[in-house]
C-alpha cells in the first residue's frame, strides 16, 4: 500500500485544520482510498507557535528548500496565504514534481494562467476547491460532475464576513459600524476588514469561478466592485419595505457574443429567492448551465475544519490519481 | 485518441436526454476530457419510437445480447427503469466487463449490495449520480469532494412531484386533488402517481443516500413512510398561521451507537429555513458532516436534460479513468 507524503506550508487556520482532519479521520480516509498517507513536513516561520497549535515538533521546519528537494514528498499544501512567498513556493513545488493543493484565492486569482500552465508543464495536479466557498464542493462540481454542461451564469454570496454583517444589520436593526464590530468580536471579521467589506475577497473568488465556468480569465482588479461599507440603516429599512434583502452578490454572465459581463455589489434579493435564505457566515453559489439548468450550493465559506475538508478532499482526489 | 463506445438501453426521457447531450455538447466534452466517444447502440423495444425521438436508426437494436457480446462497447447506460429486466441487464453488462451508469433508483435501492459487489468483482465502474436529485451533484459530492468527512445527518426534498403539489397547495390555496391534477396536466406527476405521492420514490433515494453516507444499507421498504395524499387545505392553512411550510422530508441520522434512525413524512419547515425556499419541481439535500458542517445542494430533480447531465457527468468520470 502506497504511503503519500504531504507537506503543509503554514500552520494558521487552514494549515492546522487540514492537519487536524488528516489525524482525526486518518483511518476512515485510508480505508476509503486504499492508500496510506502521512504529513512529512510542516513549514512554519514560528515553530513554537505551530507546536502550540498541535503540530508534531519532529515535522516542523522553517526551511522551504528542505521540502522542495525532498524526493519523497508527493504533495505540497500551500497555506501561507497572500501573494508572496506563496506564488514562489507553489511554482517551486510544481517544478520539483510535487502536486499542489491550496485554499489561497488571492494567489490563484492573481496568477491563474501562470500557475495552471506550470502545473500542466510539470504533469502535476493543481487543485484549489477550498479557495471558493470554503467547504462547499463548488469547483469540483463545475469541473467534474457538471462537466457535460456549458455554464451561462454565476451568482454568489461568497464572503462570510459581509454576509454576517448584512444579516445582523437586517435581523437586529444595527448600523454598519455596530454590525462590523460585532463581526470582529465574534471572529467573523478581521481587525482590518478592508479586503472583505470592499469586495476584494469576492473579486478573487469570482475571477476563479469565471475562469472555470466560462474558460475566461478576468483579473480580479478588472471586476467592477462596490462593497458594503456605505450601506445605512435606512437602506436596510427600505429593503424590508420592498420585501427584499440586501446581499453582496458576485455576478457573472456569459453573453451571446462570448464576452463576460460581471460585477460585485450590494443587490436586492427578493425574500422568497433561495439566496435570501443564505445568512450569517454561510456562502452560496448559484450556477445556470445549458443542460442541468439552475443549481445552488450552500455551506460554510470559512473556518478551519470546513476549509480543511475541502483541502483534504483535494488531497484525496490526488491520492486516488485524479488530477 | 481513444474513442469510448457507449450503449444506451432504453430511449425514454433519460435515455433520449443523455443521447441529446452527447450530440449537442460532443465537441466541448471531447476537448475537456481529451478522448472521443460515440453511441454504439440504442436498445429500444419499439425502434420506430426511438427513431421518432431522434435516435440514429443505424444504432437501434432490440437485442440486448448484441450489446453485451460486443467487445468494443465500453460503457452501458441503463435507462429502461423498473426492476426487471434492468437488474439483469446491469449484471450482464458488468459480467461482460462493461462499466455501468444508471439513473434507476428503484433497481439500485432494491439491489444495492448485489450490484455494488458485482461491479467490484468485475473491476468495472458503477455510477448513478442521476438516481438521487436528478442533475444535482449530490452523490459525487458525498463520495469524492466531501470524502474527508463522516456524515451524521441527511435531510432531503427529493421528489419533485410532491414538492410541486405542496408548493401549489400553499401558494394557491388548492386542495390536494386539484393540485395533483394540475401537476399531472403540467407533466410533473404521472397518470398513476402512487410511487411519488406515497413516498416510495423518496424511499429508494433515501436508501441510496444512507448507503453512501453511513455505509449502512436499509432496504427502501424498511423506511417508515407517510406520503402527502392525506394533507388537507386546513393543514396548509394551519401551517401558514404557525409560519411554517409543509414539505415531504426524507430524513436520516446516524446515532451515537452506530444505528441509523430514518423516516419519510410531511414535516413542518420554518419559513426562514433554507429548505423553505426549495419549491415546485426543485429538489434539495442537506447534509451534516463532522468537518464541513452543514451543506445544501439544490437543483432540478428530474427532466431529460437535467438528469441526462448527471448521466453524462458519470460517463465523463469513467472516460477520465475515475471509477
Amino acid at each position: 500500500m502506497k504511503t503519500f507524503k504531504i507537506a503543509i506550508l503554514g500552520f494558521g487556520t487552514v494549515g492546522s485544520g487540514t492537519y487536524e482532519i488528516l489525524q482525526t479521520n486518518h483511518d476512515v480516509i485510508r480505508k476509503r482510498i486504499g492508500a496510506d498517507f502521512a504529513v512529512s513536513h510542516v513549514l512554519a516561520r514560528h515553530p513554537e507557535k505551530a507546536e502550540m497549535r498541535g503540530a508534531n515538533p519532529a515535522l516542523i521546519t522553517s526551511d522551504p528548500a528542505e521540502i522542495f528537494q525532498d524526493e519523497e514528498t508527493d504533495i505540497v499544501v500551500e497555506c501561507i496565504g497572500g501573494l508572496e512567498p506563496a506564488k514562489t513556493y507553489i511554482l517551486e513545488a510544481m517544478r520539483h514534481g510535487k502536486h499542489v493543493v491550496t485554499p489561497n484565492k488571492a494567489v490563484i486569482a492573481a496568477n491563474f494562467e501562470e500557475l495552471t500552465e506550470c502545473a500542466r508543464e510539470n504533469g502535476v495536479a493543481f487543485r484549489y476547491e477550498a479557495s471558493v466557498g470554503g467547504g462547499i464542493p463548488i469547483l469540483t462540481s463545475i469541473n467534474e460532475a457538471l462537466a457535460a454542461n456549458n455554464f451561462t451564469r454565476i451568482d454568489g454570496i461568497v464572503n462570510g464576513t459581509t454576509n454576517y454583517i448584512l444579516t445582523q444589520m437586517a435581523d437586529n436593526d444595527l448600523s454598519y459600524s455596530t454590525a462590523l464590530k460585532m463581526a470582529q468580536d465574534s471572529g467573523f471579521a478581521e481587525a482590518n476588514p478592508t479586503a472583505d467589506v470592499e469586495g476584494i475577497d469576492c473579486a478573487n473568488k469570482l475571477s476563479i469561478l469565471m475562469a472555470l465556468c466560462f474558460d475566461t480569465y478576468i483579473p480580479p482588479q478588472d471586476i467592477p466592485r462596490t462593497g458594503i461599507s456605505a450601506i445605512t440603516k435606512d437602506d436596510i429599512r427600505e429593503a424590508k419595505e420592498k420585501k427584499v434583502l440586501l446581499k453582496l452578490i458576485s455576478h457573472a454572465v456569459l453573453l451571446d457574443d462570448g464576452t463576460v459581463d460581471c460585477w460585485i455589489r450590494p443587490t436586492e434579493i427578493p425574500q422568497d429567492h433561495p439566496l435570501a435564505c443564505v445568512n450569517n457566515e454561510f456562502n452560496a453559489v448559484v450556477l445556470d448551465a445549458d443542460m442541468v439548468g439552475e443549481t445552488m450550493f450552500v455551506g460554510k465559506g470559512a473556518g478551519a475544519l470546513p476549509t480543511g475538508s475541502a483541502v483534504v478532499g483535494d488531497l484525496i482526489a490526488i491520492m486516488r490519481g485524479r488530477f
